[in-house]
């Protein structure tokens, strides 16, 4: 009988292990000492109690899972509520909820790139935008980051269906897109734009109303936006909003769509609880964004390399990836949890710590979380 | 300035119209007089007190969602406990958690099948696993449905990683896949098995221990096993099982694990409790079969064409794509709320009525279906 079949994985954990990069998971404990500027929980309202009673009143009402696909038996009015609501709040048509944010871009780019079209992908792009990329009937051009003229350029190259894709925020380093420029490059061609909002939902914007609704391209007949239920609104699952008939074909052709279960009642019911929350207190979208200017700019003061943040994610220059990964576990010993991002997991090879501003922080948190990162440096 | 850049998506709109096979959502109330016949809650758990509760508790302890990617705060005592006892139940070494079934699957083929690497893929597998096909880097060999000798012949030309790619029940017809032999075929060749458990799970094997374990194929060092969290455990989320080398290698390699946020607290807390219901009371799991069986017969003694049901899965034939839409509305229509399975979401294009088998059905129920489905046929 041969070999085992998986001694190729056995062999590239010995070359994780000897360049450093194994990663491993730490399951925390419900209640932790730890200040936590790792999650993406920009508003704090993962632990609010208006979401959690929200999530735990909806598996009560409706029980502890959709029981099918959304075309089936998954779609709930609790589904419709949330949809209906996400739209008005972002100023768009229509919306579609998913189970999760990487489904949303999955399915939003693979029905919106059928055979013979162009998507045109900023090289900064979310895994689940690229995986889309990769799964989409058309031809991917990846160019720079943050680059319109050369979407522009690669637009111009193509007849036919063509769909500019980008980050509103990139989620590595914090920085926002050049949207207005990017739909003015996608008209120039009469191509269609898709923005993934993840970063920006909850944080930019009027009232966390997200990016496309600040770059006035909300509601346009020609931009589809995508969002994460996981982040700002502290549940999990994902939409696309859009025009109301691109909604309608994504229920008939988004394979992740009618492929899978719907989301769970209870994520549903906290995101819907948390949307409703922003909207009572919108002042929490300028707060997230003004803790994540005073991590930068002290952080900066005291010497360290970062990005200027256009939302809520601080990137913060790290020497090395070994260097990253020590950095960070020094500040989670000094009570800290911030992010490591290392290769492969960053486009350029650099590392960084990630840290993410939340609006509920103190300002004693906020000196306290500057003063363990630069004292751990 | 040129026109709408979605022109393409209304011509498709309308050669669906044309064609019969518009799909709309459909949302239902938390409390419908509808039969349930439709959903994929086998063992009758998505609702059971004690799953809404345990759903309820989590959201309530841990929050409204697990705030990133497991990797960075994603992961709470809450998932490793869930994995620690999926991999027991179902005599795995290991288990990770995804947020769904979809990204189990993606997650599972396109981290063990690298470049240069074989997939041998049966042709009626879920779109999950062909999308975790088309995403590999590894090149794929679809073999004919439910063939052994196709899989052996496929991988005796390959050298180089190879792995076998099969559900265990095949969620169209729910006929069960020819474990043993798939595995002989791959052991033959030095290939790796995956299967696709989710709709044995719950279901199949003692006390519902999966497809898998009742193959004995389970824990061996060359078979990984997908699950989902999201019919008999009436949850939402997915898992992989498999040697801990192999879920090891996907917490490094999997895309879908890595850049995704952790399944939400309460989503695992349904889960966990559903699980421990069905220990508690492995009897569901023959009653959901049980079920499933006393449907087949009665409705192909009354003359019906229907599969010989393997899980809990009843399909019966239609004679077109309308004609099996307008069964499904009359069916619905007189109380009982079936699946319909139609062009392009069949392999073969025949269409069918799906009906699924819940453990908790009464005797008088499943006369009631049998009767409703007859009658309106
Ligand atoms: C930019 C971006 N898009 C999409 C996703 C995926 O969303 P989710 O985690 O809700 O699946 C993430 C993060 O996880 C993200 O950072
Ligand atoms: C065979 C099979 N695999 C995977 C999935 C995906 O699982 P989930 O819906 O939990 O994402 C499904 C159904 O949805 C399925 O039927």
């Amino acid at each position: 009988m041969p070999g085992s079949p998986f001694a190729w994985i056995d062999e590239q954990a010995r070359a994780r292990r000897r360049a450093g990069l194994v990663r491993t998971l730490r399951p925390r404990p419900a209640d932790s000492a730890l200040l936590d500027l790792a999650g993406n929980d920009y508003l704090g309202l993962a632990r609010h109690p208006e979401v959690t009673a929200a999530a735990a009143d909806a598996a009560r009402t409706w029980g502890g899972g959709a029981t099918g696909s959304r075309l089936v038996s998954g779609s709930t009015e609790l589904h419709a509520d949330l949809e209906r609501e996400l739209a008005a709040f972002c100023n768009f048509e229509s919306a579609l909820v998913f189970s999760s944010g990487y489904a949303a871009n999955l399915a939003a780019v693979t029905a919106l790139a059928p055979h013979g079209s162009l998507v045109v992908s900023d090289a900064g792009n979310h895994a689940s935008l690229i995986d889309g990329c990769r799964l989409a009937r058309g031809t991917t051009q990846v160019v720079a980051h943050a680059d319109p003229e050369a979407v522009r350029k690669a637009l111009q190259t193509h007849t036919g269906p063509a769909i500019a894709v980008s980050d509103t925020v990139f989620s590595v380093d914090g920085d926002a897109a050049p949207l207005a420029e990017l739909a003015a490059a996608c008209r120039a061609s009469g191509a269609a734009l898709l923005v993934d909002d993840a970063h920006g939902l909850g944080v930019l914007g009027d009232g966390g109303r997200g990016a496309a609704r600040a770059a006035g391209l909300a509601g346009a007949p020609d931009v589809v936006a995508t969002v994460t239920l996981s982040k700002s609104l502290g549940s999990q699952g994902g939409a696309v909003l859009g025009p109301a008939h691109v909604v309608d074909h994504l229920v008939n052709a988004a394979r992740t769509f009618i492929f899978d279960t719907g989301l769970a009642p209870a994520a549903a019911g906290a995101a819907l609880a948390a949307l409703r929350l922003l909207r009572r207190e919108p002042e929490r979208a300028a707060r997230a964004r003004a803790v994540a200017t005073a991590l930068y700019e002290r952080l900066t003061a005291a010497g360290l390399e970062a990005v200027r943040p256009d939302a809520a994610v601080v990137s913060v220059r790290a020497p090395s990836p070994e260097g990253a990964l020590r950095w960070a576990a020094d500040c989670r010993a000094a009570g800290l949890a911030v992010g490591c991002f290392r290769p492969p997991s960053v486009p350029d090879g650099v590392s960084r710590l990630r840290l993410t501003a939340r609006a509920d922080l103190t300002e004693a948190q906020i000196g306290r979380a500057v003063d363990v990162v630069t004292a751990t440096r």
